[in-house]
Formats: C-alpha cells, sequence, structure tokens
C-alpha cells in the first residue's frame, strides 16, 4: 500500500466515494483548512487510518513570515477546538524522531521549545500557581536507545500523570510538493510504520489510556513513491504517442499493485531511503518554529507572549 | 559547604583522617587509579556524599590519542570490576544533561553512541542473542522538559526492567586543573545538586530498587569556587608582606566560611554561572569518545569491536 | 588590564572625566541608549579602545517576546543611524567565533541567518534587482583553521568588494549582570584580544579599507574578573567589622594591580576559562534571534517582513 | 545527462571501450581500488568530466570498525601517491557544503578535524617548526553566503598562498547501494554542478593556479535517476510477460532521453529534490571519521597518532 501520513492524501488515493470517510474543506483567513472524518471500521480499513478526525492546514510558501504566522494561527485555534471537552489539566507533549537526522528532527526541536510549566506551579507557585501544567519529552528513537517510543513515553506517563498527550512528528506525505507545507493534526494517536495495534509502538488511548493527540508536518516522501510518481507520469506523456498494449498494461495496474512492483524493484534499499528536499534545513527550523507557537499558544493562549 | 562532584576532591578537603573515609592510590599502565571508600554514616556527612566506593582514573593529555585509549582502557577494567557480582543481564544507560550546552552534553552524547542490542535481541535473535541486553536513554533536562530525571527514569525503568544503570553526567570539579582530565566511577548513583534523599531527582538503588552506577568527567567549576581560589592565592601572596591582622582574618575563616562569604557577594548571579576552559568543545568531544569506548568496552568485550 | 569589550564598562572603570571621552544616554521606547565617544588619542589609550563610536542598547529581560521585539527595533534603528552617510550598496557581514562552543556562537549562527542576496540579484534580477546586495561570511576560529580571521575577511572581501562590513560576535563583559542583556554597536571595528595593531587579526577600515561597524552582545566574563569582582564584594563586606591595615591595603590597591594579582595567581588556566551562565544556550538563542532580526531589518528595511 | 559524480559510474554508463578512457582496478589489503583515466578530450566529453585520475576506494561495511581502519588507511596511501611529485609544502583543506544539512555536512566535519598547524607553526615553533603547513577553512554555501564557493577559496588561497588544495565534499552517485561505501579522490578538482568551466564555482588548476586534489564519498542519489532506475526495473520485470510495443518503446529509448524524460515529468521539484538513507545521521558520522583519519594521516604521518 503506498506510504502516505496524511489523511487527504489516503483519502484522494482510496477514499472517495467510501462510506465511512467524510471530507470537508473551508477556507479561514487565507488557510484551507481541510477536515477528513473516518466513522467506521470500513472506512478505515480502506483508508489504511484508524477512526477519527484528521485535519488538515494548508498554507502558501512557508518563507514568508505572514505564511508562517497564518499557519500558527490556524494550529493554535484547530488544536484548541480539539482539545475542547476534554481534560487538558496536564499536558504532555511528546516529541517524536531522530534530532541528528535534519527531516527527523522537528519533533525533538518543537518539544525542547514548549514553554513547560510542571516544574515551576511547584517551585514558583505564586508567578504560574495559575498556568496550565505542561510538561514535555523527546524519547528519542529505537535504533539509539533499544527501547520503543510507546514504552518509554507510557512509563512516564504512568509516573507523572498527564490527562492528556500531544505528539509531534515529522511525516511522511506521497506529494513532493506537500513537503513543509502541510500540517496535519488528528485525536487518533501516532501509528508508527507498522505499528497499528503494536502497543510497544503506538502512542493512542488504546495504549496509553489517555487521549492523544498529534501533530506533524510532511518532511519527506518515500523513494518508492517517487519513482511511482514519475512512471505515471512518464506513461501519461507517452500514452498519446504511443497508446498500445504494454502502456494499457502499466496503466491497467491498480495503484497499489504497480507501487508493490516498483519496491520490490527497488529492494533491498527502498525501504530505507527517502526523498527530501535540498532546503530541507530551512524548512525543517520553520517547520519547529511553527509548531512551537500553534501549541505553546493553544496550551498557554494569550500568556505565552508573556512566557516566551 | 564547596562544590564538588569528585570525591578526592571532597576529601582533600574534608575527609583526611576522618573515621569511614579510606582512600588508596595506585598506578596502573600509566594512569593514576585512586579508590575512595565511605564506609560510615559519619564518613558520608563529613564528606557531603553518599556511603559507597568512588573510583578516580587520572590521564595525561587527552589531546594525545594514546592517552585517550588509556584512560578509556582504564574506565572498561574499573567498570567490569563495579559490575562483577552484580546482575548485568539488562544494563541500562542514562545520558544526563544538556546537549545543546557543550559542557553539559557529554552524558547526552554518551549515551546515543552506546551500542544498544535491545531492540536487536528480538528482532534479529541470531545475530545478536548472545549478547548482553543494554538499552539507552537521555532523559533531558528539567528545565525544557517539567519532569524531573529521576521520576523520568523511574518510569522507563518500571517499564522495561532493567537490572542496573549506568548514568553519565558532565561533573563539576573545585579545581579547573581536573576539567576533562578526570574520570569519576562510583557504586552510589547520582543524588544531583541538593537532590541527596529526593526520591524525584536522585538516581539511586534506593529510588530505583536496581544498582546505579554512575560516570563521570568533570568540565565546569562554579565560578564561587574559583573566585574563592583566587582569594586563597591571592591571600597566600600577600601574607609575607603584610602579616597583619585582616589577613589573618581572611586566613582564619573556615574555608566553608568564606567560600559561603563569596557566594553571597556573587548573589544573585553566582549560583547560575560556571567557569569552563575556552577550547570546552574539543574537550567534550574527547570526553565523549573516552565514555562512549570504556562503556561500550565494558558492556560487550571484544565483540564490541566487531560491532561498532 | 581588566579585560571587557564594552565601552560602558570600561568608562565606568576608566573613562570617568577623562578628556576625549564622552557619554550620554537616553531612553528610547523602552529601552536605554548610551553612547560612549571617544575622540582623542588619550581616551583612546586610557579606555583601552580604539577612537570611535560605541553605542549601547540595554534592554529588559530577554526571556520575554516583547522586550526582543523592542531590542531589535533599537538595534534597526542605531545600525541604520550608523550607516547614514556610507556607501551601503553591498553590504558583507561577518559571523565570528565558534558555532561548536554555545556561547561563542551567536556570530555564526546571526550570519547564516542574514537574509543574503548578492547572488539572487545576479540570477533573478526580476524580483531583487531593487534590494541591497547583501552576502555573509562565517570564517571560522583560528584554531581549527590555522587562519587568523582577518587573513580570510581580507581575501574574500578583495574578490567580492562590499562597500561595508558589519562584524558580528559574541563578547566578554565584566559584569556577569551584562551577559545577554547589552547590545553593544560601534564604527572602530573589531581588535580580538592583543590584537589592534595587528593586521592579521583585526576587521577595521585600517586593515580592510572600507568601514567596519561591529555588533555584539556580552555572552560571557573572565574568570578572572568574577574572582577580582568577588573579592571587591569580600572586602566591601568586611571593612565594617574589620577596618585594620591589610584590608586596607588590598583596598589601597589600584583596581589594575589587583586584578593583575588575580591573573597572575589563577595562571596557568585563568586566561583559558570563563564565566558563563547555566543556561546560556537559551541566552545564545534569543541572542542570535536579536541580531538577525535587527541586521536584517536595517539592511532591508521593509521587505525583510517579506523576504524572510 | 544522468547525474553522477563517480567517474567509476560514468564510465559504467558512457565510458566503456572509449578512446581516452582507461580503467585498472586491483585488491590491496582487503578493500577494492578502481583507478579510471581520462586522457582525452573525447574521453572527457564522453565522460562528462574533465581529464585526470579518478581512484575509487570501495570497502565492506562501514559500520564494522575493522573496514573504516582501512578504508582511511587505503585513502592515506592512495592520497600521498597522489601528492607526490607536487609541492605540498602548505597544505590548505576546504570543507565544502552545508553542515546544517545531514548528508551534506561530511565536507565541513572533516575540515573542522584537520589538524591544522599553520598558527602553530609560528607560535610554536620549537614543537611544530618541523610540521608541514596544514590550514582549513569551510566556505559555506551559496544560499547561506551570497558568494559562489570559488570565490571565497580564490580570495583566501590568494592570501595565505596554499601550494596544494585538498577539497572534501559529500557526493551524488547513481547507485543508492554506493552511498556511504565508496571514496573518490581525483587530481582534477571539483567543478560543482553546472560549473565547469564558470571560475566562481570551480576549485581547480584553471581557477586557482596551484594543484586541487578532490576527496569525497556519496550522501545522496538524485530522486530522478532512482525513479530511471525503477522504470528501469519495473519494464526488465514487465519484459517477459508483456514483450510488445510500448516496452519495446521504453526499452528504445537512450537512457539519457528516458532520465530526460522523467526529470521532466518530475519538475518543478524534482531538480530540489535528493534521496538519502533514513539512517544518514550514522552513516555522515562515519564518512567524516574516516575522511579525517585518512588526509591527517597523509599530511602528518605517525606523528598524527601524537598530535589529534
Amino acid at each position: 500500500m503506498i506510504r502516505t501520513d496524511l489523511a487527504v492524501e489516503a483519502r484522494e488515493m482510496r477514499g472517495r466515494g467510501v462510506a465511512g470517510v467524510e471530507s470537508r474543506s473551508e477556507e479561514k483567513e487565507g488557510v484551507t483548512v481541510t477536515t477528513v472524518e473516518i466513522t467506521s471500521p470500513e472506512g478505515a480499513e480502506k483508508m489504511g487510518k484508524p477512526m477519527g478526525v484528521y485535519v488538515t492546514i494548508e498554507t502558501g510558501d512557508l518563507a514568508e513570515a505572514e505564511a508562517r504566522k497564518a499557519a500558527s494561527d490556524a494550529l493554535a485555534r484547530e488544536l484548541g477546538l480539539m482539545m475542547e471537552g476534554k481534560d487538558c489539566g496536564h499536558v504532555l507533549v511528546v516529541g517524536l524522531g531522530n534530532d541528528r537526522m535534519t527531516p527527523d528532527s522537528i519533533g525533538v526541536n518543537t518539544a525542547r521549545q514548549i514553554f513547560v510549566t510542571r516544574h515551576l506551579k511547584e517551585y514558583m507557585p505564586e508567578e504560574f500557581g495559575s498556568a496550565r501544567t505542561v510538561s514535555s519529552v523527546a524519547p528519542g528513537v529505537l535504533g539509539t536507545t533499544g527501547i520503543e517510543t510507546g514504552e518509554s513515553v507510557a512509563g512516564i506517563a504512568q509516573r507523572i500523570g498527564p490527562t492528556l498527550i500531544i505528539a509531534v512528528d515529522a511525516l511522511a506525505s506521497r506529494s513532493i510538493a506537500r513537503i513543509g507545507r502541510t500540517i496535519q493534526l488528528t485525536d487518533t494517536g501516532i501509528s508508527p510504520g507498522s505499528g497499528v495495534g503494536n502497543s510497544r509502538k503506538e502512542l493512542s488511548r488504546a495504549t496509553l489510556g489517555i487521549p492523544v493527540l498529534a501533530v506533524g508536518i510532511p518532511m519527506v516522501a518515500d523513494a518508492a513513491t517517487v519513482a511511482d510518481d514519475a512512471i505515471g507520469m512518464v506513461i501519461k506523456e507517452m500514452k498519446d504517442g504511443a497508446g498500445d498494449g504494454a502502456v494499457k498494461l502499466l496503466q491497467g495496474l491498480e495503484d497499489n499493485d504497480r507501487y508493490a512492483l516498483i519496491y520490490e524493484a527497488l529492494e533491498p534499499n527502498a525501504a530505507n531511503m527517502f526523498v527530501t528536499p535540498k532546503d530541507v534545513d530551512a524548512i525543517a527550523d520553520r517547520a519547529a518554529e511553527i509548531l512551537r507557537d500553534g501549541i505553546n499558544y493553544a496550551l498557554h493562549g494569550e500568556k505565552y507572549q508573556i512566557f516566551y
């Protein structure tokens, strides 16, 4: 199955007209907000994603300060809406990924810039007594810790007792045009890779016992996806001039079959390769800044201006 | 009380001739190994450190590769001795400190270079089935997480069940000459700052239920200590020429009293200032390399050569 | 001589009432701006600094976003004033220092965030043809390059022909209270350490043939300075109770003599030690952000909002 | 034309049997060393590379310490051979690329670990008088400096007068299997991208007036290359079952034409995308370590063991 962390992309590929998958889009202050809702197990299976709400914020060119401001404002607003009705007394922000790899660093870099208050409320109760309790952790990746993220987070959560978790991560998109330009927010938690149903990997209400919101920005596409796109486009270009059998055959392949073919062709290396933009360092800096501002504002409101 | 993390320094200042504090020193392959043992509660109180064994490895100039090799070999050897008789079936290495601050980064940078096998033993049992189970974590500092180190580590340990913890940290020494040139190894765990007896800060058998070894290299001295040393030296220089009342008074002050006077004089800033060498970046790189090699070798033996 | 890079501190210690040293202070939009002008060779000798204008911007706590905005606005304004009457057709921003050492990293981190246009004007003349020509370089430190900064910059400048240089560096202050809270701006260039008159180290009109403005924020104090301050404060505390000969002697020492005494006492290590705050990583991040915004705004005006 | 920085790959694709392109391969101490020599302008045009000698060192899995040692030893040996007969009195090592992007960081990270002696020979003549003069610089990338690498290096070289330059850079390979596993060494200098004949970009004897050796390790492949490989493999798989016209057409396309088709299909994003392994951070660390050891040993011989 073609890999994408974005529900809007999964719907484009697989979810149109499927029962149990609803989608609506609206323009809010220069930003496009699309909500995909997966409401039935059938929808979840078709989409390859758990049931829940997926909000996508699409912005203009984040190289411009104004677009970044609009993006972080929209994130604060949508995150605030998703927090409504939940016990947000103690929010633990979890920064996923590896800060030594540029495209995978945004979770950790966001988490370390969250304005944490849990310790301040205890040590400086007069100044911070009325602030929301916020803590933050960046558990590191399996390859350097030997510990699944879900295990670390479960252990820490059991100890410090948060009422809500916000997990922040770099995502993979199908389209290279969405890299660094889309924010996804969901109430389903995070199930990295093949991790759905694997309680050691998963960060979700099922595994942690409290609601888990997840926020991310796509920073990479997988190599096989890019190859697949290329083939699709080449076929399209060739079609007019050479509409014979083999092209029809290629066209006739289900998307997933063609992807599988490519994926196998690229093995053993493809699974461990990703595609990323040449200026990913600047894009990652901006992404972490937007996530930091959006989350801090959602958690602390106007006071964030003073704190930070 | 003058701050030092090194038992050899505490003994020089406070522990000579004290009952319950024993010390011996020997030369092993070009490296001086000093063992300070605190064997009674009185000794612990006098020394300001918990009862236990403190091994100090003093080396030559670590700018030379040969001295680094001797230092990491000595660390592997002494760590191996300290692990004897303990259940070392699953060792969790904890990297303390803040990797965004050069002198405080060595714990995190060591931890991320530990050869972890816990996941490999599960996923690749044929290759790694016979390796020791090793995992590693860098929990981050209170100021950016809102969570005491002791809380994170206790939560994770409860989840993954290590039989031994090795905590790695940057230390503070009294003498700026020891910065980057001394390794301390102890079986008492770590009680950061005022944390003795504070179960949320402490990493020790008392708080975690399993043995905690701690390894560190001094990277800073506190500012008041350096000022105090300077005053001591100035007084010594002035003594001959001007042996009158006030100098005698200054000399007459107990060391701790004089330090307290200076510490107060430098308030409110002194407590948050530290002294560090100008080439601390190179020193920190080397320190993490020695700790990495010494610990990996102690944990994996000859196989480390192949793994790493 | 007590080391400080700040003209306001040099004046406090040595320049009051000295002919050829003028100073005025004013409050501008919540920020204190002090201008020290050294107008004669005698003033320069007394102050230990070249003749020229030194503007100091003192702000509130930079942990607050509003204070940071005020600081970068003031920097943009004062830098704009200093650029007046100079040929600013091609401005080369030079980031000094070592980005691997936290307190010394702000020059490099500022330089890499300057909005450079020199290449864009050539490759995208329609979009950027009207922008000011700006380039930027971070030449690295002598210890890792073997090349004096003045040599690298002179070589590059000769090649690309800037009309003005803005050098950015971390400074050393006498007072630890000024660390991270003061911006100094001068039209004299930079003469690192013993570098005055050493054309291989110096960045100045004398060595480069074009005007050199220098901007910096103090990030460290030297260890001997802190010790000296401590002694001064201890003496003051002891004076009332014990006003006898030796204290009078200590008091009687010229400031510079006492500093020299301490400096020697701390040798050989003192010269290579510095004092810095424990949260220097956060302070350095903010300092680079303020310098980046102030300089970019001074160079590009309103357009910076769109570019960046 | 399909992009690769490796002469061995260019020869596989375009240079077999071409006059003016010679190749020989030998096994030396467990390492395969292939020498491609381009001896005529025709060969250069066919290969898309300047005339000169290209030595490729292919090693085993660099995750193993022994393979890294063999690789750095081979690099030292081959670099030594290439330095023979040249004036190596003052060697300037130039680290190219952007240290903020993991795969592009190895040039900068190697350069900053070169043992530089130029300043030591002057300041400590007794200790270092007999050492070779070595300096090092990392000029940064056009996007953050506004200055072409060739301009910075030419300016600095004119000032400090090296007799030989060794440029270190991350390379792009056609095959993702070569990423992190191949070292290329050439005496032709570096002509980044479309830079051949562009004196502002090029680092070569033609532009700098002294010999320029270049050393690099492939860290990325370009996205279109990977897509092209995938298509090639898909076609191969489909051929047997569906050997009709369109597949024949696809097969019939010249390699370069097919690549161009894909490249255009992926526009406008493809040119700015690269493919890199998921564990590129660990691979980059090892690559910089091998380059550091190989170059330092070639420059300083046995003394490097003592210096470093």
